[in-house]
Parts: structure tokens; sequence; C-alpha cells
């Protein structure tokens, strides 16, 4: 039985006039788009237009939200109230609806971003407010989230349907946890190097730790970049190495669907 | 037969920890609520708790979107290209869209805000820029504008149900357009004026001007405020008033589907 | 010999239309105000008007910079890099500055607000960041920080002059820190109670703590507070306790002055 | 006698993780730096590094302030209360005075920008508050402004050293204004074409229309750009002809003490 596999990228996250990414390209490559909701990155404009790109290509369309923190691109760490932190969520995964409703789509899914993505996935509490507030606005959003995160964990226990992703370009340690940036070998820069590392973990059926480890579990979506010409081409190469080898890239709802299907055993059809 | 009619106001203009306006009081007296968006006022926490306190009121939501501008409360003239603009009100609307879906509730309407609905209504290429945004959101929507107005008449071309207001405390020209607030005598102050004016133009059917003149026209909404004690007072009594002669006071869809009963003849029935 | 005293108070906190705190009356009674630059309240208006209200008084004018959190009124800690924080800070004294310059004044002193204020005082190297801001920009500027704090003490390391001061209405643990708001007993609410909880610092000579012990430290100014009719009426009381036994109050660099005078012993003149 | 004239640029102009313009290149040709504030772009990181490299390279310092507008990168048209606008200048370019004070240096002008000097070159009220603002914060900046505009016109009436600009790039119409950007030809594209243009006005002593009039006018400063690899060709190619014909290229203090030196005749002497 062939593999299905969802390819994600964040896009959208140009601001006013100033462009980032490589967006065309990626809609290429990519079956999901994290999109940015404009407390990061992104304003209404660039949302718009990433929506219109995002729908021509049969990508599916993915809320992105952040902290509120567009000088820092979402990227600093933040203590907000819960009930803040929800209000604040709902918010941009509503404009973002917004915007893919006036276009003729409709979001699939919810990534959050950067800080608030990596407190989340730590953070019972933080996982269960995030959870919290995708589930009070529409309990059929999937959430991608990393496997094996606090953040995975809490949307499985409050019932919503959750993409769990690999990173192609970071190391993990041990602990199945991606190591920080700031430890080196922690990001994969060429492009034959994230190949072999994603290769290993779909060949495997889990996560491969940097000392050679796999810890098996199950995954959905394999997270690619677009900021710079390595990392397109890297994810140009994962891309082409898994239809090579027979495995379906498809949105992300085609791959929730194919995991739902083959937990039917078959001495049941 | 009983006249039916709605009031509205504008409710959750509060920011941050800066508290503006009685919403509590105006939620007990109004049938429509025109909830801030976070461009010129409100903020994603207090949309919610705005949204919940008019779902618990059985007032009927409305987004209020504005231009970028919560320093000036969207009072500032601004220039924006049509794409933008469109693309910033669908996702202000989108915004609130999502709170109200978290809350369990729908938006009804939308009224623009402040020098957005100033310029919009003088302006037919800015009004339909408006009237596009909200029709490529959701063309069930319906659009709160100024009777008479510019605004009005581009919802009414494009095919969105208009509900035409007219403003309590306002003096309006001999055009049928409200005065400037610069000018003497353009803002009523005292209940009992506002009484007054609000009793003249609905038992007149239409405009009052400041001359004495009656401009016919159809009207479904009558807009108070809550900016202090008076205002408080004067949105009371204009309620207080008006269900004493028998009007039927609603929530917004109610008096448009009134309007649309009544344009059955009773021949036909 | 008579004590001279420094009362300060955090002043320009409205935001546009939003207005808080006391400002007119709290310049009667303090003789230091400490002006929110921009990031968690002001706007350059309000900026230039409460300067310029503060000069007529008399009152010496400090910046009262923040975390870039306008929402979260400065109140949300947040993780920023060093170099960030820095020239955000320095932005936020020179924009004040101007605005004091612009009206014919001149900046005496600096005090962080907020989280920022109190993870400084709990944290050496981000007190560091704060001090070396500061330094940079003008090495005569006065720092304004609680006494007993790493910030205070950060301050004096890198030779900057030092006002320590205490809070009028908030009670401290046997550590000589501030008891989180979020304990009973934290918040004195009376003026009665804060009057004689600052008599008891003032002629004890230190910092009196909840349970009664006097931890001996000197200070120069005494923190008090404007939002709401009871603030008001605590620090009014406040200054006029001071006042009927005999202490000078000032302006903040008048204390420091006296404070170095005290330095000098009479056998040395 | 040899011809001095400055050559100025707007430098500064990324804004946290979004990079733009030239800024090293154009350092090495420019005798003045024009830096985002903050307001349609800059942060204060941005503006503390531009500083740094600006006094690195002795390229004289200006603060290029804006509109309130960083999602419109300052070139949406808008309108706000005097007040407003002068504390907003105030409080811009005070910011970035103060950033250059911790570096070291000292802010020699202030230019304008985008739509807030687009309008304050026609309209003589919104001139005499941008001038008004610059000179209540230090009566020694030097306004660079548009030769032969209101602005510039404002800037003489009240006392401010003025420096006048012509631009290397942008055509002029007839009656001495920069043709519209949306009209055909009314931007220079190639280095070719701009050295041509610069030259004529600089040989023929003032500007020189589409339509091949001079209109003979004093100017110190010729605005070249950077925004992508042809603009950056162009300033060097000006700055080649320049220097190969004997003209001094100084920062702005210096062109203007040429200006007031040659107001001297020989025979005075």
């Amino acid at each position: 039985m062939s593999r299905r596999i969802n390819l994600n990228a964040d896009l959208g996250e140009s601001f006013g006039i100033w462009e980032m990414g490589s967006d065309a390209e990626l809609l290429t490559i990519v079956g999901a788009a994290n999109i940015a909701c404009g407390f990061h990155a992104g304003d209404p404009l660039v949302m718009r237009r990433t929506v219109r790109q995002a729908l021509a290509a049969g990508v599916s369309l993915g809320a992105h939200p952040s902290f509120p923190d567009l000088q820092g691109f979402g990227r600093r760490p933040m203590q907000l109230p819960t009930a803040e932190l929800e209000a604040m969520l709902i918010y941009q995964i509503g404009a973002l609806s917004g915007l893919a409703r006036a276009e003729g789509g409709r979001l699939t899914h919810v990534k959050p971003h950067g800080a608030l993505n990596n407190m989340a996935c730590q953070d019972a509490a933080l996982a269960s407010s995030v959870v919290a507030a995708i589930h009070s606005l529409d309990p059929a959003l999937i959430l991608l989230a990393p496997a094996l995160s606090k953040l995975a964990l809490a949307g499985e226990a409050a019932g919503l349907r959750v993409a769990a992703e690999i990173f192609a370009d970071r190391a993990y340690g041990d602990d199945g946890n991606l190591m920080p940036r700031s430890q080196v070998g922690s990001v994969l820069h060429s492009a034959d190097e994230c190949v072999a590392h994603v290769r290993r973990m779909v060949d495997g059926g889990g996560i491969v730790t940097l000392g050679g480890q796999l810890i098996r579990t199950d995954f959905h979506s394999i997270c690619v970049h677009g900021d710079g010409a390595e990392a397109v081409a890297a994810a140009s190469a994962i891309h082409a190495s898994l239809r090579a080898s027979g495995v379906s890239l498809l949105p992300l709802p085609g791959v929730l669907r194919e995991a739902a299907d083959s937990d039917v055993s078959p001495s049941m059809l």
C-alpha cells in the first residue's frame, strides 16, 4: 500500500512593502500552506493574495496565528492571560477565515507560529488554551502540531483532528524534541542532508534523533521552509525524492483521511 | 398596524486597560450592536466579551470596521488603495465573525465606522469598495448605512440588504446630510431634544432637517450613543417614548423582515 | 535638620481618545512625573501635553519607558534580545526628551514601567541592559528604582545617580521585596493605611515589612498613584502628613543633592 | 571655484526581520542619510545600527519622519490635527536624536517622508506645521526639502536653514514640480539617464523639466535611491560623474556653509 504524506510550509510572511519568502515556488511543492494572520507577519492584502494563490495551486489553507509581535516576528517569548490569548487566536483565525471565504475557500487547519508554538509544545496549560481557542471556533479544524508534542496531545485530548508533523531541516535530541537552533548541528542546510533526514524518518516510521535513534511515532506532514534558495532547493528535493519512491503527496485533509482509513483492520472489511 | 424599528449603538470601544462607553446599559436599550473590530478600538478580548454580552441581551451582532487608526479612533481621513481597504474590511469582519462563532452567535450586519463611514457616504467609489468587501465575505450580511447616503445606494445596487439609519442626536442639513459636528447646533444634547427629533422623523416618515423640512424616506434603525450619562439618558428616553407609542423595537433582521413583509400588498394575500 | 523627600507618580497614561488617571490633581501633589513614552501608554500628543503641565507645575520630568505592549499596558512579561531592548529604551527616552526640549524643559530621570521594571528588579542582566541604555543616552539622567532592587544596584555600579523609591500603597515581604499583587494584603487601599505605612518607613529610615520588620535603607522618593479617587486621596494625605511633620517635598534632583550633601560629615566642613 | 554638492538618500528602511535597501553601498556614495524613525519603517534596533554605520562612514545624520503608517510605508495620504502631527514629528526626531547621541553623534537635518513630504510641498499650512515642529525641537536643524517647494519656503520663512534638493531619477513638469509617479516618463531608470539629468541641472544651475526648460534655482543636495541594483548603480554613476568634473561631495552641513560663503561676493573680501 502506498504511503500518503503532506508537505507543509509557512507562507504569506510579507508585510506591507516588505517581501519575504518564495511563496510562488513553495506552492508548487507543498500541499498545505500555513498563512500568517497579521500578528507576526502578513497584512490583510498579503493574506488575501496568499489565499488566492494557494487556492489556485490546490494547496490546503491553514491559519498560522502568533503572539502579537510584528517587530519580533512572533519569536519573542511572551506571557499572556489565557482569556486574552484565546481571543487573539480566534481573532486571527477568524480574520483569515473571512479572507478565505471571500475567495471561495475554507480553512482546513491551524498551526501556531514561532514562540507560541514552541511554548505550547512544552507547556500543557498553554497547549490547552490553543486547543480550546481552535475548538471553540470550529471543531472541524485540523491542528497541525509537532509529533510527540504536548500541543499534539492536548489536541487529541480535546477531540480535535491532529496532524503530526516532523521537520525536514531540524535535528532532534534524544527525547524526540527539536534541538534548539542555538546548538551546533541543530539546523540542516543542504538539500542532500534534508532529503536523507526525511527518508530515514519516512522509511523508519518515526523520528530519527541526531544520535541515530528511531522513536517510532505516526506523522502526517513534513514541514519545509522557503526562506532562501537553499531552503527551496531542499523542499524541492524532498518532494522529488518522496514522489520517486511512490509516496503520494496530498493536501492536509487527504493524509488524515488516509490515517483514519488505515485504522480499519483488513479483517473488518 | 404597529411600526417596527431598530435602535443601534456602537459598542465594544474599550481597548486594553482603557474603558469606554456604557455597554451594559446600552444593551438593555438597543436591538443592534455595532462592535469595534480592533482597528479603531476594541481588542480581541474586548470583542469577545462584547459579543457575549450582546448575545445574552438578545441584541443582534454587527461588525463596525474602520480605517487602521487606533490612535485617531478611526476619525482621521485616510486614502487607501481599493484592494487594501477591501482586504482590511474582510479581515475585521472575519475576525469578529470568528469570535461570534466561538460564542455561539452569528453576525447579522456591518456598519462602517468614523471617517470611513463619512467618506463612503459621500464617495460612490469608496462606497462600492465597502459594499464589495461585505458582499464577497457574505452576501447575507445586512449593510447598516445612513438613509439617503451613497453608501446605502451602493449596497442596494449590489444586492445587499440595506438597513437605513437615522441619527437621534444629530441635525440634518437641507440636503438630507448630517451637518458637520463643527457647526453650531449640529449635535443635540438633551434627552428631550433627541426624543422630539426622533418623534418628528418617525411620525413624519423621513428625515427632518434643521430648517424643519421633511424629506420622506424609509428608515429601519435609529442610531443612539452611549458616551456619557447624557447620551445614555437620551437613548433610554427614546426607547421609552417609542415603546409608549406602540412601536416595536427589534433586532436588526426583524425590522428588515418587517420591511419586506410590508412590501407585500394586501391584495396579493 | 529637616528631611527632604520626593513624591513621584506615573502620569500621561492616556492614549488617543482614551483618558486615564488624575494627572492635574497629582501634579499638585508630586514632585516628579514618570511620563509614559508611547510603548505601554501615552501618544506623542498626550506626552507633549503632560510635559507642558508638569513643567507648569514645577514637577521634574522623567521618562517611563516600557516593553512594546500597548494592549497589555506593559504588564506582559516579554523576552527581548538585549540589543533590541536597549535600542527601544533609548528610542522612548529620546522621544520624550525631544518633546521636553520642544516645551523648554529637560528630563531629569528614568523609571522603567510595569513588567520591565519588575523583571529588572529581579534579574541583574536585564537591570544592566536598562542601565546601559540610560547611561549611553545621558549619564546625567537619574535612575529612579525600588530601594534594594537589583536595578538600583546596577545603576550604582554603572555610575548613574540612583534615586531609591518606596511604595506608599504596597506591602513588603520579609525579604524587602514588594509582595505580589495577587497576595491578600499586598495592596493598601485607604488613605489612612497608606499614610501610616509611609510614616513608619520615613520615621524608621527603611522599609517596613508586612510582618513589622524594619529593613534599614536609604530612600529618596515615595511612589504614589492616581488611578481612582481613593488613590488620589491617599497621595494627598501622604503629602499633607509629610509636610505637617516638616519634611520638604522636592523635585527629584533636589533630594539627590540633599543625599549628596548629607554624605559630607560636619567635621569636613 | 569648485562647486560643492551633497548627495542624500533614505536609509534604515528595514523593519524587524524584513530587510530593505542597500544601506552599506549607499553609505559609500552619499554624504547625508535620511533615517526612518519607526513610523513608516525602521525600528529602534535598525535605527541604532543605521546611525552607527552612517557615523562610521562620515555621513551626516538626518531624521526621516513620517505619518504613522507602517503598513502603507508612509505613502497613504492622511489628515491629522496640527497639534498631533507636530507632536508626532518631534517624537520621531527626538527618538532618532537619542539613538544618535547614544552612538556619539548628532542629527544635522530633517527630511519628511512620503505622503507627508508630498503634501507639505503643496500645502503651506501643513508645511508650517512641519517647520514649527522642527524649530521647536532644535532651530539649528537643517530642513532638507525639494527646491521651490512650499515646504522649503516655509522653512526659510521660519528662519530654519534650508537645504534644497533635486531628484536624480525623477522628471519635473513645466511648473517645476515632480511629475507624479503614475505618469509615463516620470521615473528615470537607467544610470545613464540619471547622470545626464543630474548633469544638466548641476551645469545649468536649476531644475530641468521634461520639456527641456531650465528653471534657475539654488540647490544643495541631490536625492538618490538605493532600492535595487539599478538604483545603486545610478547613484554610484552620479557620484563618479560629479567627482570627475571636480564637484566636491560633502555632508549636508558642508554644502550649506559653502552656500553661505559663496553669498559673499569676492569684491567684499
